[in-house]
C-alpha cells in the first residue's frame, strides 16, 4: 500500500471521528503542514483558512515552538499536578501578566470544556448558587456540563445531562432578537433582556454568566459598544461571577491577548485553549480573579485533572507567549484585521448579492451568505445534505482552488493563523472572491 | 533568586492546583525524573512508588518515547480531528489490535474524565436510555457526568450537577457490603445486588454499567472470581451496555494489556488513558464496539474536542505500544506482581500488625492499614487534618527514606511503574517495611 492507502485505511477501520456519521465521511489525509498551508498526500496546498479548529494561531510547525517542545520532551515531559515545575509556574504567570488586573491565578486543564466546566465550578462554590446563565448561538465544549451549557444544535441529542443552566438571547445586530435599529439600541435591549431574564430566574440563584466574548462558531458575533461593560455591571450588582470564555477568541485572535481587552472589562473568570499554544499539545485553563481564589484558599477546590500544568504543555505555552511578544503576532493580527481583511471583505460584500453581512475584528470574520435582501439565510439552520448544497458549492470552490475554508451553517468564517502574511491573506481572499460566484447563483433577488 | 526559590514563587503566586485548598499546600518543585525515579532541587532522589499518578507505566523520560515525540514534533504536531492523519490511524490501529476481539474503533480524547463522558454518551445514544450504574467506592474523572458517576467524596461539593446516574456497591472482600464469607460468596451476591437494583430502577431505563475493572484509587479492588463474568451476563441479558474502565487499570499496570484480559470478558467499551502513552503527553479515549460503532454509520455521533486523535499525542502512544511490545513490559509488570510485590507484601502484613490485607496485581497493589482485629480503619473514611495523621506519618517516614508513597485513607499503593527493576521493587518495599512501623504505633491490638 502507498502511504496514503495505508492512512485512509487505518482512519476508516480505527479512528471514530467527532461530530460525525463514521459511514458517511471521507477523512482528507494530510501529509504536512507548514506556517499557513498544509498538503495532502497528493501534493496538493491548501491555505489554511480555517486555522484548523481556529487553534493555529502562530501558524503550523513554527520552528521556535518545535524547538521548545524537543527541548522539554528531553528535559521532562511530565510531573503530577501536587509537585512545582518551572514550565508550569513560568506559563502560569506569563499569563497572568497578560490578563486583567486582579487575574493573577490559573488553573490548567488539557482543553476549552474542561476549563469551561472548572470555571462554572468555581462559580457556583464561590457564590453557593448553581444556575448558570449562557446565550443561544454558542459553543462551551463537548462535556456534560459545557455541552448544556452550549447554544447550538450540537446540544440537542445530548440532552437532557447537566443541570442548572438556563439559556438567553446575546446581541447580533444584523438580526436583532430584540427587534432593534441600530447598534447602540442592540446594546441596550440586550442588556434589558438579560436583566429581565436575571429577575424571573431570582438572581439569588445564579452563580455565573457565561458567554464567548467575541462569539466565534455560532458567527462571529462582535458585541456592540457597552454591552460587556454593561454584563459587568449587571454582575457586580446581582453577585453574580461574569465567566468570559476565550477559547477561540483569545490569545491573538481578536489582535488583542483576550478579546474582552479591547472593550477594557474584567470579567471574574476566563476560560482558553486553542490559541495559548496553538494546538502544538492539548492545553487549556482558567484564569482565576484574586476574589475567587480566595475562596479557594483554606477550602479544597473540588476539580482536577492527571495532566493539569502538564509541564511539556506548559513549555510549549511558554515559548508560545515569547513567539507572541517577540514577532509582534498580536499587532500583526490586529492589523491583519484593520488594514487588510475589514477593507477587503467589504469590497468583496459590495460585490455579491450572496453576502449579507461581512463583521469581525482581527484574524476572525464571518461572510454571512443571504438568499435576498430579506436576509433569508443563503441555506436553513442546521442545514445538511441537499439542503446544505449551496454552502457545500462554495466550499468546494475554495479548496478547489487551494484555499481551505472554515464553514458553519449559512457562513464562512475568515480565520487564518495570526501570523498569515498579507499577501497570503490577499490571496486568500481573491479566491473566496471567486468562489462567492457559486453562492450568488442561489440568490432569489 | 535560585531555580527552586523562582520555581516555589511562580507557583505559589501563580498555580491554582488541584483538588486543593490553595493556601494550605506547599507544592514540592521537582527538578528531573528518570526511569523509576525523580529529583527535587535539593539533590534529594524519591523511587517513585506512585508511578505519579499511576500513569507513568513505562517510567520517567524513557529515551525511546522521548525521541519519538521530537521526531513527531519536527513532522507535524497536530491537525484537526477531520482531517486523516498517519500517527493518528496507527495508534487507533496499534489499540484495536489488542483490545479483546470485537473492539476495533478508537474515540480518542485528552483524558479519562473525557473518555467516560464519550462512552456513557455512545451508551445512551446507542440504547435510547439514560440511567447510568457505577459504583461506590469509584473514580471516573471530574467533569460533570465523570465526577457524578463517581463513587468517592470528591463527587460531593459538586453535587447536583449531571443526571441520571445511580450508585450501587461492588464486591470487596475484605469489607464485604454484602457480609459475605467468601469470595465466591462475595461475587454471587454482588451480582444479585446489582441484578437487584437494575431491577428495581428499571431495565428498559439503563444505558450502562461503567466500572473499573479493579477498582484504583478506591482501594485497588479486584473482582473476585466470576463477578466480571456475572456482569456481562447481565448486561447481555437486559441489554445494557458494559463500560470497563481501564484509565487507570489498563496498560501494563495489571500484567496485561487490559486488565479485563486477566478474566476473558470483553465489555462494549473501554475507556483509557494514563498508561496508553505514560502520559508524555494528554491523551485518552474509547475503544468501541463494532455493535456501537454500527449505530453511529448513518446517525452522527454529538461529541467532539480540538483535540480528538492529536497527532503528536498518538505519536507518543504508537511508540509507547512498540516499547510495551519489544521490551517486555507488561510481561515484566506481571512477573513483578507474582514473583516479587505479592510475596514481599504477604511477608510484611504477617509482621505489621497494622497491615490488614494485601491485595493486587501487576504493579497494582494496596496495602490496607487498620487500628486492631476487628478492622477499623487506621484513619476514618476521607480523614483529614489532625484525623490524617497516622497514614501522614508513614508517608513521611516513607519520603525521608526516599520513597515517594501513594496514600490513600487508610491505604497505601504500591504502583510503581511497570519497568521498575527488581532490584528498585525490593529496595521501595524495604522502605515501605520499615515505615510502617510507624502505622503499628497506632494500633490498638
Amino acid at each position: 500500500m502507498t502511504n496514503e492507502a495505508q492512512v485512509r485505511a487505518d482512519d476508516r477501520a480505527h479512528v471514530f471521528h467527532s461530530w460525525s456519521a463514521q459511514g458517511l465521511i471521507d477523512p482528507l489525509p494530510i501529509e504536512k503542514a507548514l506556517g499557513s498551508h498544509f498538503w495532502d498526500y497528493t501534493g496538493k496546498k491548501y491555505l489554511d483558512f480555517s486555522s484548523q479548529l481556529v487553534n493555529i494561531n502562530i501558524g503550523h510547525q513554527h520552528p521556535r515552538l518545535v524547538a521548545a517542545i524537543q527541548e522539554q520532551a528531553a528535559k521532562l515531559c511530565t510531573i503530577q499536578p501536587a509537585f512545582a515545575n518551572d514550565k508550569r509556574g513560568e506559563a502560569a504567570r506569563m499569563i497572568a501578566e497578560v490578563a486583567p488586573d486582579g487575574l493573577n491565578k490559573v488553573f490548567f486543564t488539557n482543553g476549552g470544556a474542561e476549563a469551561n466546566e472548572n470555571a462554572i465550578r468555581m462559580a457556583r462554590l464561590h457564590t453557593g448558587r448553581h444556575k448558570v446563565l449562557s446565550t443561544y448561538r454558542s459553543y462551551h465544549g463537548s462535556t456534560a456540563t459545557a455541552i448544556t451549557a452550549t447554544g447550538d444544535p450540537r446540544r440537542w441529542p445530548n440532552e437532557p445531562v447537566a443541570i442548572g443552566v438556563v439559556h438567553f438571547w446575546g446581541p447580533y445586530p444584523y438580526r436583532s432578537p430584540f427587534f432593534s435599529a441600530n447598534e447602540q439600541q442592540e446594546s441596550e435591549r440586550a442588556l434589558q433582556h438579560l436583566r429581565d431574564t436575571i429577575v424571573f430566574e431570582g438572581p439569588g440563584t445564579i452563580a455565573a454568566i457565561l458567554i464567548e466574548t467575541v462569539v466565534g462558531t455560532n458567527g462571529i458575533l462582535v458585541p456592540p459598544p457597552g454591552y460587556l461593560a454593561g454584563v459587568r455591571a449587571i454582575c457586580d450588582e446581582f453577585g453574580i461571577v461574569f465567566i468570559a470564555d476565550e477559547v477561540m477568541a483569545g490569545f491573538g485572535r481578536c489582535g488583542e491577548w483576550f478579546a474582552i481587552d479591547r472593550w477594557g472589562v474584567t470579567p471574574d473568570l476566563i476560560t482558553f485553549a486553542k490559541g495559548v499554544n496553538s494546538g502544538y499539545l492539548p492545553l487549556g485553563g482558567v484564569i482565576i480573579s484574586d476574589a475567587i481564589a480566595e475562596t479557594f484558599r483554606e477550602r479544597p477546590f473540588p476539580g482536577g485533572l492527571t495532566y493539569s500544568g502538564h509541564p511539556l504543555a506548559a513549555a510549549s505555552a511558554v515559548a508560545s507567549m515569547q513567539i507572541f511578544k517577540e514577532e509582534g503576532v498580536i499587532e500583526h493580527a490586529r492589523m491583519l484585521g484593520e488594514d487588510v481583511i475589514g477593507p477587503a471583505l467589504s469590497e468583496i460584500a459590495a460585490k455579491h448579492p450572496s453576502v449579507g453581512e461581512v463583521r469581525g475584528l482581527g484574524v476572525f470574520w464571518a461572510v454571512e451568505l443571504v438568499k435576498n435582501e430579506d436576509k433569508t439565510p443563503l441555506v436553513p439552520f442546521n442545514a445538511a445534505g441537499k439542503d446544505a448544497a449551496p454552502m457545500n458549492a462554495v466550499a468546494a470552490a475554495c479548496k478547489e482552488r487551494g484555499l481551505w475554508p472554515f464553514v458553519h451553517f449559512n457562513r464562512i468564517h475568515v480565520v487564518p493563523p495570526c501570523t498569515t502574511s498579507v499577501d497570503e491573506v490577499r490571496e486568500g481572499l481573491a479566491i473566496l472572491d471567486e468562489a462567492l460566484t457559486a453562492a450568488d447563483g442561489y440568490t432569489t433577488g
